[in-house]
């Protein structure tokens, strides 16, 4: 058998980093650091193959115990001390140490090696009584629970008679003498509960600890927990003997807890506090107010010297900011633990890119170590830290970032009175595609009903614009224009109100917020992720402005304009819904023509907004009774108008309305006469729009700019119905650009958000010179899931219950999803070699699927504007991801 | 070249009947009769190869002209006669003959020979100058239009000028001398047309109608047929040359049509009809009657042997029974024309029968014949053929049978009066689940919306009941119980009315109709179907009564019992309202105890029913809401009872009603809160049904049956929804067993019918035991259907218009819902070897679906009742055409 006691400390090791299996995760990390010539308390580890051995053959391996006591002698040689001395003893201690962490597991011994006698010298060493015997009797009582098992609250109880009987509050209290009645009086319930008196010998402590150890690792709720997370019995635990040391031995003692760098902003500055005569716990506790680093200068300069000198090492070492924890003992400075340490985006940003700058890391690591999602913050609005805030209800963080305004409950109200100047906040039950423009001019958006991908969530995700959705703590009466919270709250119309959209907070009045700078650091990193992506990032943008937002970002082109948005306008809806109402050919063509010059306008601007980019415009899409006014609501104002006993116009008007949305009603809108289906029933509106888009690019042809149009065909799920419609757009497309004599370039594809259109893709391809798919739709059919309902009905429970591992709105579920995905796209290259693919869905954002986009050779993903940038990131990482992979296989070849 | 002319005729025939390639359908069909030694009128066919090359060259192929001329002399030499001689010719008809009918091309030119001189030999010869006369002029007429393409209206002008100078109403009534004047106006309006006579040399008649034949193969309406319907140009027709026959020589002559048995009832007798001294047409126009094929017996005796002879012949040849056209001329037999008979149903399965018996054709060839389809007019009552009827109204033919009954609007009102005895007819504007019970109480279901799958299309399929779907000429008044048809007819409750549901007739009045028997005959096929099926057939049922019903049609087990009908009962929904409505666990748990008893009690009734064979019962499916009173109503109600300023507990509790039916509501309940969504997320309902299924079938146990059920589990996407699912069901069922100590066999399976299910069935087949294939939702989400929707907004027009090539709910889409089935079997399997596969969307009714379903591997279909029969030939038929498919695939291996 190998090796089985590894050293580390004092600048030497046997181990390292990579050892995990061996070492287990604790005792790789603390081989690591000493080799890193951390001054880490000296100790070893006794590796996992023992601790297998063990738990297999209920005995030590052969040679164990031989490595042990070579590897204590070692120790004590470094620290000139004798574990179990009777004058100055060594003292360490005991931990569990898996490869991966572990509830269940061993909790840790400390001071062990102290015992009745050395505990006397102890005492006199440090000068310290209190001290010493507190450790003594915190040792005693770890022991018994953690080793020998017996109940915590025995020795609670022997603790409080004592400090009952002294009068003692807390613990603290105690003095030398009180603390050795509670050391006979634990020795004495040790003696009682497992027949034998404490074990006075340092070695029986130590093997006692380490049998400890290695049986914890079959106990059974260590077992449970590796069967349900499908953690392997094989891997062992690794059991770490460690030198003990002090920061509350006096005054020259003390501990501190220090990032390398500052993490809220990245500043390289020594970030961190520390208390002097005190443990670790104290620090965090908060009951003293610890001292910032640099004032440890005065106090210790050789130490502050030395941690000057760690600062430099670890970074040096680990090439990334560290969070570490130190320890001075009798001015000697010693690190406890390091790890990789948590920062803001704005940190991240910061810190990747000048330690590319220092010449530490390269730009591929850079890019691999922002948290693509962490760029969220530094793109939207946040509340100013220094502000003191009143959270009133709390709803679901729908969309980022902050926003401030006075509350409007209607739609149309909130858009006339943003237009005057005022910052509205709009609140709203729900919100439907009716309230987009109110959506659009308010500053944030609240409602009381909805989840995360309610329409209201999902619309202001794509503008932009902060959003608490599902605030159920408010009851929302419309009539009266008042909102109650929980707790009783009123709030009225015009009311200054504050959301936090990344929190779901929703805040009372009026509240400072500030706008994020896009510091140099952030435009750098994403330079640099555009050097190294495969993928196109484009966005889904319906108006120039979004267009132009997008494009700042550094959309490189639209991947969904979509069309339905533009009909909802107040000067349109009116002839929009005459078309969808009119009885003759003759009377809905009149109307569609009267639409043509609106439709131009707006594709004019996003054509000049993204001048020399790709514009992927999708035909209209929803099903048309979106456009008219909701059944049920008709259905009662007719029937109060009936028994008010009106009669007259307006009543046989609103009769005539109700049967037509009747008619046009539908079960299940979702898998309706919608899409392509529109397109292929009523050929004239489709066709109106494909005039509108080529009309708009020819005229800015001819203006000297450098449109890009690609009209693509939604919902498609035969190839029948692509064929059609690609045929008559060609056809109206062609004679279009013959009258006005340019050269313009244009493409017709479609979009694959039906399973079946994903199953025929290769019959598709022969009329779509572009794929965009529409994940949102295709994940709805796939699942049979309606993305409307699911969410409040079972999804959450699904997603919280681990049903699903996750919600497959967010992110593609590559099972099911992805399998036709990956089908469609590569019978669609199959069938034509320059296919172009794309996603338009929400997925397009997320930085998992980005990386399956990736992976399964899409040209460009499309996500809302302000995902852009994080799109950009992700799409970076993604490329590196796979060329890693490729290179580790490559080389695998090789071997 | 090879041979470019085949004769036929007179016992002896160049080709035969597989040589359509060369001959065109028409002449192996002519060749085909010579050789089978019936007496055809003698002559020759040119062959498509000459046509091509005419076609390439404008020009004969040599020695074509050589060979016609022998043929010629050949048929002259048969017949007695020469072409074009002075006074007796051979007069020939010229017609074109493609292996594929198609339009566009040449029309028949008859009575070719016939010229100036010859006509009056021919008019003294026959002793008939009116009939010879007519002949000569309807040969120019012919020729002309035909061939030299002079306008059809040309030649009536003349016809009508010489019928208006000698004050005849219609040709008959042309005297001799009339007719005269019609030929030498034709010859004149010829000579004017073309600037030449017409040609009086009968050889210069045939060329010119030979290379009219050739040409027409290349006009453009014949052009575009072909591209249209994928019809290659390089076919070519050929060209028959036949000699003439008259039925209408005089006394001595006739003709007739008949079949070789009746194709009514498929009785083996004389079936058909003759006249004498008449041609084909008149047999059909109906001036004259005609008379019965025996009463040619004591007018012509010899003939009528010939022509009982002719009955064995054609049946002994061509294995099937016939429909053929004959000709007598001069007391001597000919026939024109034989083709397979068309037959009832009825008639269809006597036929097979019978001949099999006699020993003419094998089983299978018997299985073969019978359309499966064409049972259905076995299986459901019909109107007596001899009732005088009065159509009111039409609708779709949504459920085949006829039903007679009284008039009701309400379903609940039916269900009574039927229980009192009464026949009712269900008149509602559309049915949802809620009427169920009227449904099934009523004879018939007639409605004036929606489609051949709306809810009351597919219900009555299911039960069987007659039902006449979207008659949107029906007008129906609910609030006043009366409909108005389009032509104004008023009718009232209570009124009786009658409807056809295979034709989608509504009639007025009570009319009578017949229960067909199910005959002897058709057992035995059946029978038969059963010896050569390797796919099980199962029913959809859901009563006792349906279960029965369709044991007795031979379903082999039940793969489809839906428990939600059970759940709509009158004395049942309180119950399951409170289920939904209960705000707390207990009442919850305790509204569905209540339930338990019923639902045990039907499981018994079903498991009673199908002792000894498996029962599929289907978890509760549909979303809760269902089972909630209509939001829209109770909106409109409640609207109504505030504007009367109505107060008081009624409206309090509709408003709390109101609110749990938002709360529930859904905007695509298709894809909501249902199936195993529900079973997740209110686990004590599918407990419930677990029990009483398992409770209900140790109790027959017991009692000494043998029940066999079968848990399925609707709507599963994800593989952890079905493990839940599953270990709650086995844990549920063991429990139970164990108690009652029995040894009952069950199953646990799910459906596949979300396309996630599909696409990762390998996963899924762990926890199923079964699949069971749902294709009406499976197709609805492949496709992103809603069929609830799409039929009447735009899938009628897709199919009409062939967007679609066929509606994907009536038969498997297998380009795109196959290909996921497809997938599914075979991951299925691969996980799970011994898998039992079936299928219980509507589709597995139908005979193309099942012929995929025995391609793919399924175990069994399972349809409703009355579609069983159907099925189980169907399904013979799929192993039938496999076996010679794998016959042929071993034939072509071996050579």
């Amino acid at each position: 058998m190998s090796k089985k006691v590894y050293f580390f400390g004092a600048n030497m090791s046997d181990g390292d980093g990579t050892m995990k299996d061996l070492l287990g995760g604790k005792g790789a990390n603390l081989a690591e650091m000493a080799k890193a010539g951390l001054p880490v308390p000296p100790g070893f580890t006794i590796t996992t193959e023992n601790c297998r051995y063990f738990s297999k053959n209920k005995q030590y391996p052969d040679g164990m115990k031989e490595e042990i006591e070579e590897n204590l002698a070692k120790l004590e040689k470094a620290m000139g001390k004798k574990l179990g001395d009777a004058t100055d003893p060594l003292l360490v201690s005991v931990r569990s140490g898996a490869k991966i962490s572990m509830p269940g597991m061993m909790d840790t011994v400390l001071n062990l090696g102290l015992n009745d006698k050395n505990v006397e010298a102890f005492a006199s060493n440090t000068g310290n009584p209190i001290f010493a015997y507190d450790c003594y009797r915190r040792f005693i009582q770890m022991y018994g629970d953690v080793i020998d098992e017996i109940e915590h609250s025995k020795f609670e109880e022997v603790l409080d008679s004592v400090k009952e009987k002294h009068g003692a509050e807390f613990d603290q209290d105690l003095s030398a003498e009180a603390l050795k009645e509670v050391i006979s009086g634990y020795k004495a319930l040790y003696n009682k509960e497992k027949g034998k008196e404490f074990p006075q010998d340092a070695k029986d402590q130590l093997y006692g600890a380490i049998n400890a150890v290695f049986s914890s690792w079959d106990n059974p709720r260590a077992k449970t927990y590796r069967r349900l997370n499908k953690i392997p019995d094989e891997l062992g635990t690794a059991v770490n003997v460690q030198t003990m040391v002090y920061g509350n031995k006096g005054e020259d003692s003390g501990t501190g807890v220090s990032f390398t760098r500052n993490p809220s902003n990245g500043n390289k500055e020594h970030y961190g506090e520390f208390l002097i005569n005190a443990q670790g716990e104290d620090v965090v506790a908060g009951i003293r107010t610890p001292k910032k680093i640099d004032d440890l200068k005065p106090l210790m300069p050789k130490v502050y010297e030395e941690l000057l000198e760690v600062y430099e090492k670890l970074e040096q070492h680990f090439k990334d900011m560290q969070d570490f924890e130190f320890t001075i003992e009798d001015r000697k400075l010693y690190l406890l633990q390091t790890r990789t340490g948590k920062r803001t985006g704005m940190a991240a940003v910061k810190i990747a890119v000048d330690m590319v700058n220092e010449g530490m890391i390269t730009k591929e690591t850079a890019l691999e170590r922002v948290e693509p999602e962490a760029l969220n913050q530094l793109l939207h609005p946040m509340i100013d830290p220094n502000e003191k805030i009143d959270v009133v209800a709390k709803g679901l963080p729908a969309s980022p970032g902050a926003a401030t305004g006075q509350i409007i409950f209607d739609s149309a109200e909130a858009a006339k009175l943003a237009e005057a100047g005022e910052a509205v906040l709009l609140v709203r039950p729900e919100t439907t595609p009716e309230d987009i423009e109110g959506m659009h001019a308010a500053k944030g958006i609240l409602t009381s009903r909805g989840g995360m991908t309610s329409h209201a969530a999902v619309v202001a995700r794509g503008m932009g614009r902060a959003c608490v959705a599902g605030c159920e703590d408010l009851k929302i009466d419309l009539k009266t224009e008042t909102a109650v919270t929980k707790s009783g709250k009123q709030l009225k119309k015009m009311d200054w109100l504050t959301i936090n959209g990344t929190t779901g907070e929703v805040i009372d009045g009026k509240v400072k917020t500030i706008d994020p700078e896009l510091s140099g650091e952030f435009e750098t990193l994403l330079a640099w992720a555009n050097e190294n992506k495969r993928l196109g990032v484009w966005t889904n943008a319906d108006t120039p402005e979004d267009a132009k937002n997008a494009r700042k970002f550094g959309a490189e082109g639209i991947g969904l304009c979509r069309t339905e948005h533009m009909f909802f306008d107040e000067k349109r809806i009116p002839i929009v819904r005459e078309m969808i109402l009119s009885e003759s050919d003759e009377a809905r063509k009149d109307a569609v023509e009267r639409l043509f010059p609106f439709q131009k306008d707006d594709f004019y601007g996003i054509f000049e907004a993204m001048d020399g980019l790709p514009v992927t415009v999708r035909l209209l899409d929803p099903p048309l009774h979106e456009f008219l006014p909701d059944q049920k609501e008709l259905m009662v104002e007719i029937a109060r108008m009936e028994e008010r006993n009106e009669t007259g116009a307006s009543l046989e008007e609103k009769r005539e309305l109700l049967k037509k949305v009747v008619a046009l009603a539908e079960f299940n809108p979702m898998l309706g006469h919608r899409g392509c289906r529109l397109g292929v029933t009523f050929p004239v509106i489709y066709n109106m729009q494909v005039r509108a888009i080529i009309e708009a690019a020819c005229e800015l042809k001819k203006a000297g700019k450098d449109p890009k149009p690609e009209i693509m065909i939604p919902l498609v799920g035969h190839v029948n119905e692509l064929k059609i419609l690609h045929d008559m757009t060609r056809e109206t497309v062609d004679g279009i650009i013959k009258k006005h004599g340019v050269d313009l370039h244009y493409m017709v594809g479609t979009m694959i958000e039906i399973p079946r259109a994903a199953l025929t893709a290769y019959e598709i391809a022969e009329y779509a010179e572009f794929f965009s798919f529409g994940t949102n739709d295709l994940t709805q059919m796939t699942f049979g899931y309606s993305r409307d309902d699911a969410e409040g009905k079972f999804l959450t429970y699904y997603v919280d219950n681990k049903v699903l591992p996750r919600n497959p709105f967010q992110t593609i579920d590559q099972e099911g999803v992805g399998q036709l995905m990956k089908f469609a796209v590569e019978s669609g290259k199959r069938r034509r070699k320059d296919l172009v693919l794309g996603i338009c869905g929400e997925h397009g954002g997320e930085p998992e699927s980005i990386e399956f986009c990736n992976e399964i050779g899409l040209n460009y993903v499309s996500c809302s504007p302000f995902r852009v940038p994080i799109a950009r990131l992700a799409a970076a990482q993604a490329t590196l991801k796979n060329k890693k992979k490729a290179d580790l296989n490559s080389k695998t070849k090789e071997a």
